[in-house]
């Protein structure tokens, strides 16, 4: 098991490797797969009202967890390939959101940070 | 700058409580909230050869990366909020995957999984 | 203005030709686009309640408006680069939908029909 | 069958009504199941080339015309429930996309219209 980002990050790089799919993870394709399983999260609360979703049985919570796992593997395997520090460019990210949504502004709002501007 | 996936997590959760957002971030709400920012991500790559999506030039990847860092944000978000351990999760995403994905049928092949059984 | 689907379709591929773009319109690049525009609907209503979202101001409605027809013209686009009828394939499968939901069953559920197999 | 928009659209409609669905489909949900089912369709392409994109097999094709159904069938509703005439909205995004790509600037070009202002 892989106990941080990094190892895990490895462990999918082999992972690959090692079925020689490389040749199939251009960006182009690695952003589609990521967005399919995206939607499989999605699929998961579509019918279902807000309050439920926050409710999960374990079974669901379990179906929930593989769609994230696979959503994150692409994610991961995007960064990858371009060459993106994910948790650099998280920080800075966040860095720039909040300066687009200052605490005093924003504070139990979800207006977009448009409207502040 | 949060330099692990847990300083990351307590970095974006800080975030989401000082603005009181919280009370927004059902796991139905932030699925979508995912999916739009995996879109921003493909919309890069959309008219892109797969070639050209190999080659991203700084400005691009600057871009993308801005992209990923929100979908990610939300990826960690939804698993806190559904109490998932995310690393946990890819690891036994994996585990299976392996299983489904044999290296000795896979190598160098994109067909489903469903094609071997 | 095209005031049938046959009409809008001709009106589209036209649009399409005068600009010679169909070298970009490969069905991969056009379902790229497609989801990249039904995430800019759901984008509108990711914050929104369910309740709010069945009670659209003007101004939201008309931009929900803007992204529908973007998504439609990309799904028409996809049907004629693959030679699909979309008419015939809606009425298809709701022939197929009305067999796996039955009325009797399913009559104010929202269960998934693998549920009721 | 029905062999225009208007009678599909009065056949979506009945199929719902019969089954008392109307109480889940708020615009929230139906852009979720839009989305869902839009990413039906990028995942046959996922790994394909653009070229083989454009030479599907019958029965690919088959599946194709699938997802494109379900994802019109859900564009259709959200127009319905929203109270949108999506013929009137495709000929009226139509009209301003004419405008955002003037013919002798965008010709062969797959430059986003920013670039041209």
């Amino acid at each position: 098991m892989a106990d941080s980002i990094d190892a895990l990050r490895t462990r999918v790089n082999n992972f690959v490797e090692e079925r020689e799919w490389a040749q199939f993870h251009s960006p182009k394709n690695l952003a589609m797969a990521m967005i399919v399983e995206a939607a499989e999260v999605v699929e998961h609360f579509q019918w279902m009202t807000e309050a439920d979703s926050r409710q999960l049985d374990q079974a669901t919570k379990e179906k929930v967890g593989h769609e994230l796992a696979d959503t994150f593997v692409y994610l991961m395997r995007i960064a990858e390939v371009c060459g993106i520090d994910l948790i650099a460019a998280a920080n800075a990210k966040i860095d720039l959101n909040a300066q687009k949504y200052p605490v005093d502004k924003c504070k139990g709002s979800n207006a977009k940070y448009t409207e502040y501007q």
